[in-house]
């Protein structure tokens, strides 16, 4: 059972936190749902950013136009060591850090694969308790359609949890890339067989060119689609926006009674 | 003046066919509008494929659906040695060659370059003069927004055409490439800068990855973005046709008084 620490609504979208329990750990998790929801509906699970959180400004924004627009509910979680899991010095840190990488100031540390790689085996187990829980949830359900939608970090952690995760049944990907040395990750990405569109920032400075095309054709799935826009790692053109509520209308559908 | 030559109406949409006189050459033209249109409206011109026609099934469909859907008016022609320029049984020929080579059972001649060279030549006066001509209509207009669309063929053509027409605002390319040695595509497809979506099928026969590639980095454009799907050159997904849609509202708008 779910036990909201803080429930809000505004402007027609409830917000309520919780956390889930997973290997000693607690990890702080937020779903977005169209005020007054009852009943099963379409879910997302939007994977943040590395150094942001779960609340980011252009992730939440994202999650309150779909529940508005589509009735969705909308799950994300702070990745480990992100978010509530740190302190604010440690996470203004973090920022400068990832920052400094993605507009090109700093070299990808040697270390970063690994580290990811860590996230992403702890981040698995906690994304399904996540999901266990709300598929509890009287107004999202057990038998509803599941999206996950996560570029960068959320790709790093997402395209492991999709792989290992049936419930979920067309993914949004992109900002990141395959790089040599990387097995673990790319027998991931080849185990995927679900529907995605992956996009990809043509002068990224933490995603070389040749490492989004390795990633792209490791994706074991026959619909698969990569946009490729000009531009640096945090320039995704507005209308990938746009195309990313498309790609989950036309595969999650919308909940009941309302128009896309 | 434009003389029609056949006019026809049905669901909606009116069809007229004219002729367009070019370098002594009578050009096949056709132009689709909303039924009883009238007043000055955003323009697509759609460039069809090789061993195709300005009335072929699947450009006729698209061009339809633009006059219904978003008030659009649409021109086509015949491109030179193609449709009602060449007879039925050129037309035949033309048809068994290109599907040859679509299905990967035939090799992309050496000469093609050149032909398609030629062709495109010959084709830019046309498209002009095409353009010039309608735009004489009230129910077209002179300061309308201009988009053209073209694969395949409708690339060969439409780069040097859309590279050397000012009155062009935005285009959609695709299924063809940049191949050594073809200096004056390239140097067309720098000289653009108008917002491009560029679509590519990832196991075309007739454009190898690493040329298709090459042509999206030479598009001059700021606002330039690439589709690749899995599939051969004649298996664009169904969602392309209606990015194209988003992406020509987006740029050209919709006539007075539609929604979108």
């Amino acid at each position: 059972m779910i036990e909201f620490t803080r429930e809000k609504t505004a402007e027609g979208v409830s917000e309520r936190l919780f956390d889930v329990a997973v290997a000693g750990e607690r990890v702080p998790a937020v779903i977005w749902t169209p005020e007054g929801a009852r009943g099963h509906r379409p879910l997302v699970l939007m994977g943040h950013g590395g150094s942001q959180h779960k609340k980011i400004g252009s992730l939440a924004a994202r999650a309150r136009t779909y529940a508005r627009k589509f009735g969705y509910a909308v799950l994300a979680i702070d990745a480990p060591g992100h978010g509530d899991r740190i302190s604010r010095e440690e996470a203004a840190r973090l920022a400068e850090e990832v920052g400094a990488r993605v507009r090109g100031e700093a070299a990808v540390p040697f270390t970063l694969m690994k580290t990811m790689t860590e996230r992403a085996q702890r981040a698995v187990p906690e994304w399904k308790a996540a999901l266990d829980a709300v598929q509890g949830l009287e107004f999202v359900g057990k038998h509803q359609r599941i999206g996950y939608w996560g570029v960068s970090m959320g790709t790093a952690i997402g395209v492991p949890f999709v792989a290992a995760e049936p419930r979920i049944g067309c993914a949004v990907f992109g900002l990141a890339g395959l790089r040599s040395g990387n097995d673990a990750f790319e027998e991931a990405a080849k185990a995927i067989s679900i529907p995605v569109e992956f996009v990809f920032q043509w002068e990224d400075a933490v995603a070389p060119r040749e490492s989004g095309m390795g990633l792209f054709n490791a994706f074991g799935s026959k619909e698969k689609t990569m946009h490729i826009n000009p531009g640096a790692h945090v320039e995704i053109p507005n209308f990938e926006g746009a195309s990313w509520e498309r790609f989950f209308v036309r595969h999650l559908g919308t909940a009941d009674g309302r128009a896309a």
